[in-house]
């Protein structure tokens, strides 16, 4: 079995968590998996476009010249491709799409990923856009090429999730999940919790780096709602547009809503959910909830995220690990690759 | 892809939880993972021994006739063959080992398992004696069989944790777990928590059946040191004899030491960990220990379960859901023949 090609398209934070999980522990990964590599290709708008398909590119010096403020252009191959002509001259095995996640269309991610599987490659993505807009019509056109379309780290980064799912909760039928998906709004209300008001808690939060100069992605509650998206079409089987989840923020509350739960023994939390009603549709919403301390999740705090899973076969099961970061983000696309790998592995064995 | 057949060697509640899960999803198992079996033999002391190549066993109709008293001797087949002979006559393609767990030498578990291996059948065992007391061995025994060896239900019965390392957390150097493994203990320190005694929250535990009227594997720990084993060998590539683990239960727990506790704001829990230490060793203990609000852990109660798990690529998991039952023990158990009957689907294209 040969190397494995990988294609980088997005090249900020969250793709190089993951080459550097990668460089950190090759020996490794050859060793217990058999895991062998090639970047043939990194295309990123501000960190440059590479391509090298006979020596590949050196991750360990990519990392190397980045932090040196230097672009991916002082390294040898053919430069200057858009990431569109990098995926068709890559002719990787897997391109990892790691763009920036864009709620109103998917772009530039979804055409990515469509040109991508349509060149016959698996792909392992942490762009949120793509898979909350047209889960669907990519799992359809990965299945029509006989390719894997995974996203782990789109929804509370690296936590097992959504391969979990496909793995080890094989054969149950979910029922509902609830829980916490964004870090910012839970790191601000947990700092509300204990006095600050709503805009020093966000401005520490902007001062962390957990929440953007213009925080409405996080506090208008975008972000959770495309991840319940995701979790419903991906875990549920449900058909779900991400403008039909009942959305409402944190931006609206105020200190004395935090101190009046306080005072009734609660913790004020920003829950997504989603469960089958009656006629067995899957609806999703995303607002505000008091919970009670005998919930797991009242218990949850700062930028963790957690979910709760109901299902037919055994009581809940509920998961808590980090919701963000370059780390945990880029530990689930390395996730994605080894399972990519592994299946592929059998694939080769048969061709 | 044919058939996949079962048999199954021990036939009490978590094998029965098993064979619910399927007859109650088999249109969905077929659909969606080509899940299609037949059960070849069912051997169990109390409830008899049945064996039927042909027609197989309606899982039905077992089922039902155990509801009403009636032993597996009353349907169509081979009777009288002991479990060793039903494994051989069985040509089973999956062993389902699920007899009771016996912590001084594994047996009749692990003769069981061996001799499925030997035969060149996987296995599925919710059996922990055979893996705490010999993972190494039979591990090794699978790979040069070329078999596979699943135990999902070992360790916190049906939510994902052993299955969920391989699949879901691969690539990731796993440096410490630590958690609540045993639900009959936590049931009795939560009780004690909302001020019953030691001996009424036992007598309770006893009469909901969560404790065995001699309670010393749970109350001793051996139940929980054989967990951490299992977890320090399957997880953390250790070399660990059950017998080296440290062990402390909670038979001297007093009503004042849980009061203490409480004064102090923190919450009393048996604690099962395992760790690296400088030489790169794993050493694993289990004992009572304080724990502070801000633990995750301090709030799981009852019979729920817990593990947090530290690694390299990112900060730490936690997993919480249920830790026995026949519904949860059982779906560990078919969670592990659809993982089997996956990877068995390349092979069988391979071949």
């Amino acid at each position: 079995v040969g190397e494995l090609k990988l294609a980088f398209l997005g090249f900020g934070t969250v793709a190089q968590g993951c080459a550097r999980h990668i460089v950190a522990n090759e020996p490794r990964l050859e060793q217990e998996y058999g895991f062998r590599y090639k970047v043939v290709a990194i295309s990123d708008p501000v960190k440059g476009s590479l391509l090298n398909l006979n020596e590949g590119i050196d991750l360990r010096r990519a990392l190397q010249l980045l932090s040196e403020r230097k672009t991916l252009e002082d390294m040898n191959g053919k430069t200057g491709l858009s990431s569109i002509e990098t995926i068709a001259a890559s002719q990787a095995d897997v391109l990892i799409e790691a763009t920036w996640t864009n709620l109103e269309n998917g772009e530039p991610g979804l055409s990515h990923i469509i040109a991508a599987l349509e060149a016959g490659m698996d792909v392992a993505t942490s762009n949120k856009g793509p898979i909350a807009l047209a889960f669907k019509k990519l799992r359809d056109l990965a299945n029509s090429k006989g390719r894997q379309l995974r996203f782990e780290s789109t929804v509370m980064s690296g936590t097992p999730l959504l391969n979990m799912r496909e793995f080890c909760l094989a054969g149950a039928k979910i029922s509902a999940v609830k829980g916490i998906l964004n870090g910012t709004t839970n790191y601000i209300l947990t700092e509300m919790a204990r006095g600050k008001s709503y805009s020093e808690a966000l401005r520490r939060a902007q001062e962390l780096g957990y929440a953007e100069a213009d925080p409405s992605g996080d506090v208008e509650a975008y972000d959770p709602a495309a991840k319940i998206t995701i979790l419903a079409n991906a875990l549920m089987d449900a058909d779900l547009d991400f403008k039909q989840v009942k959305r409402e923020g944190i931006n609206r509350i105020e200190m004395k809503d935090v101190e009046k739960a306080i005072e009734d023994g609660k913790v004020l939390k920003l829950i997504a959910s989603a469960r089958r009603n009656e006629k067995s549709q899957v609806e999703a919403s995303v607002k505000p909830i008091l919970l009670p301390q005998t919930d797991m999740l009242a218990h949850v705090g700062g930028v963790m995220n957690a979910l709760q899973i109901s299902m037919d076969t055994q009581p809940d099961v509920t998961i808590v690990g980090p919701g963000a970061g370059g780390d945990s983000a880029g530990y689930g696309l390395l996730s994605d690759i080894l399972t990519i790998h592994r299946l592929r592995l059998n694939e080769e064995l048969v061709e």
